[in-house]
């Protein structure tokens, strides 16, 4: 049974919650099919996650393979393929709790990077688990910045091979998946070297482990790097490489190829090698952080209907925490740019279909923009999302910091998209970069993506909303968006001008600039987000109930990032301190409208008890009962500590029995 | 050896590191004590945390146990005493990784709260080790708001006991450490009723284990609550009562009685009863938050100048990490604010032992100011120190993530203390309710302490500093904070009168000012801090080069506030847009002069390699070496996972043996 304070939250929803799911799907069809898998995923005992949280690393890592090859199964059974719209639905399900991820940017690899017989080689023997693939990129001592990777690979014309070498410790590599106790193969990066030359970093495939009985190869050492914040089932790996010999033919070389007589020869871009990477950018920010982020507001929203504090009037009962404006401020927000990241994620994906289409046919002209794009949305979409987990987690109080809760490991494992395919600083700097010289370009008259030449239209103004009705109108927050983007971004291409002028050298004052310069371009992806969503909810034809509350997400989306960026746009007087208090009011007058739905539009996620894992966000609101029936689950509550023999039993035994 | 790029950082320290650790520690003896302290600590191999990050959450607890226990044999042997000095540098010896925390807070909550007769049963007892206390006010579905607890102590007055209940599973006492596992008693926090009439929450010890063979005593229910995102050397536990019957004598009476009659007897203020929170609550700010955020701080300092990336001029080599601003920008305002908060702490002991004298002497009056600081401060100190350690670890890149980086495990538990010992919005919502009451007696004219004389004291104004030097002087930066916080406080006070003089409820009103009432309290708090640092940095006598530092610190921890907080500052017009850009120019240039002590400044803080336990925060810097190292002790790396036999040789072993 519902509990009755989450059931009356369901009873009063202004529109159609099934409605609202299957346009989040993209259309009915889609809905059938995500649930039909997720249903054949959770009705299969080998992907139950029922005991997660109790396992150890070795039993995760255990587990995480039996799923992967369980899966391998399924997916022939099912007529599920690894190309169609079903992979994201089984890693949904799975909750990404697998193994052999990193073997699948192995395949992706060889496909983007791989000549057509490369592909026809080992593509059929990868997708049949007839060898664990692996991508060891990054090394101890190297991470984003790829041209200063320290493998070696020497062309040995006489043998017509390729040798492969770790020169030193900080040239180990380092973190790859899969690698530390699954793979036999990997994509290894390395500097390619021929006749004594240089030709910086390509992909080479080099086999680890025996087929036969998995042992090491000769001049290979690799294990496990041991414990992390998360990601349990994945064997981040080392490699050491001492003398390892590939073929000629194992260098990746739809681009560049090396020739029998060593000759180099290059087809187009040497950024396509890092393309897999772009690939797996725009991939992971729907499944590793948006997913994830819209179960944390699922949890902590469903929760706060349930959980009672205190009174808010005097005589009454302890009112549900969703009713107290700090509360609502909390979470309600973190809810607006679940939705407004699902929508900036098609976005994203549009832009990649058209430069794919563009790259296939070997121009790659498009490839800067999708690239400074892939970086800065990558970087903002994942930092916004891990403080708004966080902040999910710390709003369900105490419970929300027991592993029960399902809040802990979400956490987790989204922090970790910060960090993993591009560190965010790094990845906003390139987007920085891109926008500067647009604003240049922009400026000088150039033509500029269409994206971008807001740019070169700053000038100073002020914001026209009189009251605060008028900053619910998007023209007048969007407007506020462009506006403060194109100013930090033409306030520090003016600074590094300045002190270029004054004598500094280029690189230095590009470091002198570069807090603002993240600044600027998270500002540009900022405005890009609130002016898609204003756009999507412009565009949106469906019920009136759904366009309405939409409209009032989008507003609280946009009106929330001013409130808490209010310098940024109150700097140049754009928006005055009298209009930052309409702006404050009119943004805490939405709380308290999407407060009624908050139940409903998280319900329209559509995730099922078993996919949240979470004995605080159930669909039926039984949490405490919950809690403590999986806590009986515990390994502590199985059996005595032996502590109690040897340490307590001593102290404890002299005193007297009763007191 | 050192890593040569560590080594070169103590060159050039401005100041002697010795001299400062010795001035943080509070002069020479202090520095001399903590040190033999932490050696003797060190010295014995059951205190070693060597593999502590591959321990299972059980293991954890059986040598937290086995800890506890030989401490207790250890301060013996030593002359250590639990009341002493001491037992500050042990806890930051053993790193908080030890069982029995709650068993201290038994005890200090019998210290506080029983006569002298109770104190005389029970203490010695409990520091004997011949019983093992808890603390069990928590409940399933109650946290902060302690009058909403729901186990009942009915008063039988024919057998002179108290009869405890749980009425419903939200009742269930949750959370309390060492109960789980270890406890035989505790102190339950209960409504008591006589007669019918209910008098609120008081403490009750009641036993819940046998101290023959720890089996769980007659109507009791108890185990352990699961797992966590930290502590798993703590059990924490739930406990349901069923009629549970304890001696008249086992409620806690230095404050409150209930005679043999049935008659119940107040001395002094009910809220004594949570008098044991606040003690817990300012003694935690040092021990669990202050501590871990200067460890932080030292292994992403060290790990920054040592790690090198990307180049930072064309033809040189790759450069270290902190000569980027943007890291610069990342790690020094945490520095700055570990130093900001260990004055802040001397503040508020202070604080706390003047108003400990009063109340001995049953003088209550003082006891709100320091409820409303204790709250404010543990609120504002854990929650910048939370986000502080967040961001250390992020500036790590990938390794941050590696558990071996000791920066996990930090974070994982200073999160904790935004939650424990009162949530922190609560917390600052009660600090605003002092300071709105203390604004409205200021402008009335009526005394108020004289921490808060600074509210009736606001007034329009402009900053008078005409250039980016001038907001180097404290007296413009204090004054610019003391501006912002009366206006905050002011304007959300002028905002609740206005809301109820136009009709709407109190209540209601209060809730609809939350939002800014809370942030007006972490403003307050805020400026005190910033005060408190310049005027301690006024005060120094010591070395001037300690001087010198000490004064960038200050200006770096203030700048940085205003600059991360820019609205609050431009909103009236206090700070024009100009003044933002000198501030900004101030903040960036302070910077790059403080990046040149960055490491003498965390090696003052004096810990040792064992109590860091990071690969990346060595001494010596060896980080690369010291991560390959660690990893091999990973269980993963000792045997081959069954996984392989049972799923993976059946898939490979069809697989050519070369490819």
């Amino acid at each position: 049974s519902v509990n009755p304070d989450l059931a009356s939250e369901r009873q009063t929803a202004s529109f159609s919650v099934e409605k609202l799911t299957v346009w989040l799907d993209g259309g009915e069809e889609h809905t059938q099919k995500r649930r039909a898998v997720v249903e054949a995923i959770e009705r299969d005992p080998v992907f139950s996650r029922e005991n997660q949280y109790f396992q150890s690393q070795n039993e995760r890592y255990e587990a995480a393979v039996r799923k992967a090859v369980h899966l391998q199964k399924k997916m022939h059974e099912m007529g599920w393929t690894e190309s169609g719209p079903e992979f994201k639905y089984i890693y949904r399900a799975v909750s990404g709790d697998i193994a052999f991820l990193l073997h699948r940017i192995f395949i992706r690899s060889i496909s983007v990077l791989g000549s057509d017989k490369q592909i026809a080689k080992w593509i059929p023997l990868a997708t049949q688990h007839k060898l664990i693939g692996s991508y060891a990129q990054t090394e101890l001592g190297h991470g984003t910045y790829l041209q200063g990777l320290e493998t070696t690979a020497v062309f040995d014309i006489t043998t017509q091979e390729f040798i492969l070498n770790t020169p030193k410790i900080s040239a180990m590599k380092w973190w790859p998946g899969d690698m530390g106790r699954s793979a036999t193969h990997t994509v290894v990066f390395a500097q390619l070297y021929i006749n004594g030359k240089c030709y910086g970093v390509h992909p080479f495939i080099v086999q680890i482990r025996s087929l036969r009985d998995h042992s090491l190869c000769p001049g290979i050492t690799a294990g496990d790097i041991g414990p992390k914040m998360n990601f349990e089932n994945v064997d981040n790996g080392y490699l050491m490489l001492q003398n390892v010999r590939v073929p000629r033919e194992n260098m990746l070389n739809k681009f560049c190829e090396v020739q029998p007589d060593g000759t180099y020869v290059r087809q187009g871009s040497q950024k396509i090698n890092y393309f897999t990477m772009t690939t797996v950018r725009i991939s992971l920010i729907s499944d590793e952080v948006i997913i994830p982020l819209m179960k944390a507001c699922t949890i902590a929203i469903r929760y706060s209907v349930v959980r009672r504090q205190s009174k808010l009037k005097p005589g009454e009962q302890e009112a549900k925490i969703l009713d107290y404006q700090t509360q609502q401020e909390k979470l309600l927000p973190q809810l607006a740019t679940a939705y407004a990241f699902h929508f900036i994620n098609d976005y994203l994906q549009e832009l990649f279909n058209r430069v794919y289409r563009e790259i296939r046919k070997k121009n790659f002209n498009t490839l800067p923009e999708l690239h400074a794009f892939s970086s800065g949305f990558k970087a903002m979409v994942t930092q916004y999302s891990t403080s708004a987990v966080q902040i999910c987690l710390q709003a369900c109080g105490g419970h929300g910091y027991s592993s029960l809760s399902g809040l802990p490991s979400l956490y987790t494992r989204i922090i970790a998209s910060c960090i993993y395919e591009g560190e965010n600083t790094i990845l906003l700097l390139q987007t920085a970069r891109f926008l500067i010289k647009c604003f240049r370009a922009a400026s000088a008259g150039q033509p500029v993506p269409p994206s971008v030449t807001y740019l070169a239209a700053v000038k100073p103004g002020k914001c026209p909303a009189k009251n605060k009705l008028e900053f619910l109108s998007p023209n007048i927050y969007t407007e506020a968006y462009q506006h403060m983007a194109a100013r930090l971004v033409s306030s520090t291409a003016a600074k590094l001008q300045d002190l270029i002028q004054s004598g500094v050298k280029k690189h230095d004052a590009w470091n002198q600039c570069t807090v603002q310069l993240a600044q600027a371009a998270k500002a540009h992806c900022h405005y890009i987000t609130v002016k898609n969503f204003a756009e999507t909810v412009e565009k949106l034809k469906t019920e009136a109930g759904i366009q309405k509350i939409m409209k009032h997400l989008c507003d609280l989306f946009a009106l929330h990032g001013i409130f808490s960026n209010a310098g940024v746009f109150l700097h140049d007087g754009y928006v005055s301190g009298a209009q930052m208090d309409m702006i404050t009011a009119s943004y805490l007058d939405l709380l308290a409208v999407i407060r009624k739905d908050a139940v409903p539009l998280v319900d329209a996620f559509d995730f099922t008890d078993k996919s949240l894992n979470s004995a605080l966000g159930s669909y039926d609101g039984q949490v405490y009962q919950r809690l403590y029936e999986w806590a009986q689950k515990s390994p502590s509550n199985k059996q005595m500590s032996p502590a109690y023999e040897r340490y307590l039993k001593p102290l404890l035994h002299n005193t007297q029995s009763k007191l």
